[in-house]
């Protein structure tokens, strides 16, 4: 039987060459409790971190794993004026049996790859990555964990952008993780939480084609009103103005694979306009945001052209819900409950790898 | 008579309210020779730095000038990650009397608080940028000096760039100077200088509209088909696809106010289509870039859909020309050949000013 990572992985073999250099911390500090004001704030760093230097003249030297703290940057640094920058969130699990998972982390490390290509920066293997993340996480592996993608609400409430703010357009970069993307569109959203909404839906053109949520993918279930039949409708990303979300690409693959005779992926284009009337046709049936801080959240309200549109809610109804059995199936492969390629163990055992303190 | 500077200044009077902190340098490093190759790699700095402090409960602390030395940032900073940063470029120049001179350096700070605006981060009084600017000055006004704007080549090879890679977009942000305008454009930019030329000449939409060279203006000489007068056309500022340089509107405002019947200035749409008939037709005369790094810089060939078009050169010739006499112009206010309002001379003096040592 082949392993179940083998889809996931591309290079195996070559693990044996890779390298980390180790300089271990004085001091490790209390982890944070579950639940806690502390985990919530999201400023705390694990006690440990991977450095990796690049030079033009020497490419990338022996990346490092050591103590978490400041860099040191030059006032001068290019990542500081000229956001030569790019990154990526990843979450580690710690399932039900105790252990350790990422998941689909090669596909966070390829899009790395991909993002630091549009500003310009070296490229870093995506298979010595994910093997460095994984040394980095045995580092403090049993203390090691991660809310599970929760939020104070269980719903997301989103309002539309204006026609004159646009997150992305063709021939920009809104399919990579940059800096770019994100500073420029923290005022909208913070005008949408001053007015009580979560996140911006982000459309695009005048004809307000739906792209994206905040920095979430975003998806809903339409009946569609000629055949009948149930769509899970959501952004293409041929043309580049949206990121290819790691969720939503494992969503797009279990309701393909799982609900094929119930429910249908549609990736278009779509708009704003088109949801209202589905909506007031009684053929809106869910909608929901895909991302990986904030895993699978439905949506309760959009707000457009200065009106709220509810959305039906499911949570405690006996209609099917298929947002919820997403995201059941998600959890589970996430937490080790069903075993599946996506899910990845990280090792306990420091030993097989070639860590060494210089 | 009023002072030549109350139309660039706004708050004159409330200076006295300014203070900074100042530590000492121990070691002052040689300044490096004019036209020496260290002044070229363009990453020397001054012995000194300004910086200011901001935290959400106290607001902006007491500025600070001290060593030039790297930040300590944490790596979770959202600067490195969501490009939460914004810059100016400015230089102070030696003028022939010996005076050193900040060219209308209220517009850069003003539009330092606007582009601070565009991603979130607070925004600084345009005044008190101004004053510190100068205190900086003050500290190594003996050895501070600036090239004028030269480089290498004498005038610029552009390459339009191609249909699908824009740099800005309408609803964006490339009005303002943040880090976000600038890495994503990197790529493009060095295959434009492997391909032998120095600057993309950055086109949007289908139509080929004309916005602006890498991180400078564009300005064109064209003699219209119909009123055969000569047009200065530049591209607009209204829809916010391009940044307002201060070269820029000083060469409109120069125009404007000198060439008032020789030369209009048009600040509209126009396409790349629309300079190459100018030009097959003889009535392309002159094309130049603006900007603060390289000042004025005649362009000699644009490059587009594979073809090079070659601009007339005037550079020895007896027709009049235009960009060389606008360039003196601005190089007279400089560097004080002309006194004029735009120009401000950096006093000498320390005393004057509420510096303290903590």
């Amino acid at each position: 039987m082949p392993s179940p990572y083998v889809q996931e992985r591309s290079t195996e073999n070559y693990r044996d060459a890779f390298q980390v250099k180790l300089t271990r911390s004085a001091i490790l500090r209390p982890v944070p409790e579950p639940e806690s004001d502390e985990l919530w704030a999201q400023n705390c760093a694990s006690d440990y971190m991977v450095t990796c230097q690049w030079t033009v003249e020497g490419g990338w030297e022996v990346p490092e794993i050591k103590p978490f703290d400041n860099f040191s940057i030059s006032p001068l640094a290019s990542c500081l004026h000229y956001a030569t920058q790019c990154f990526e969130g990843m979450k580690a699990f710690r399932g039900l049996d105790g252990n350790v998972r990422l998941f689909r982390p090669y596909r966070n490390a390829k899009r790395l790859a991909m993002s630091a290509k549009c500003v310009s920066l070296p490229q870093f293997d995506a298979d010595y990555l994910v093997w460095l993340i994984e040394k980095l996480l045995q580092m403090d592996i049993d203390s090691s964990q991660c809310p599970p993608g929760a939020s104070p609400r269980s719903s997301m409430r989103l309002i539309t952008s204006q026609v004159d703010k646009i997150r992305a357009w063709p021939g920009g970069f809104g399919y990579a993780k940059v800096g770019a993307n994100y500073g420029p569109s923290f005022s909208l959203h913070h005008e949408a939480q001053a007015a009580n909404y979560d996140q911006v839906l982000w459309l695009f053109g005048p004809e307000g084609r739906v792209t994206e949520v905040g920095a979430r993918n975003f998806f809903a279930i339409v009946r569609n009103r000629e055949s009948g039949l149930l769509e899970l409708l959501t952004a293409l990303t041929e043309d580049k103005l949206i990121l290819e979300g790691v969720t939503r690409n494992s969503v797009i693959q279990l309701v393909r694979s799982r609900l094929a005779d119930e429910l249908e992926v549609i990736e278009s284009y779509f708009t704003i306009q088109y949801l209202k009337t589905a909506l007031e046709e009684g053929r809106l049936l869910e909608a929901f945001v895909s991302g990986t801080a904030f895993f699978i959240k439905p949506v309760s309200v959009i707000r457009c052209d200065n009106e709220d549109f509810n959305l039906p809610q499911k949570e405690n109804s006996t209609i099917k819900n298929f947002t919820s059995l997403i995201k059941t199936w998600l959890y589970d492969i996430m937490f080790g409950k069903e075993e599946y390629s996506w899910s990845r163990i990280v090792e306990r055992d420091l030993g097989d790898f070639k860590l060494f303190s210089p």
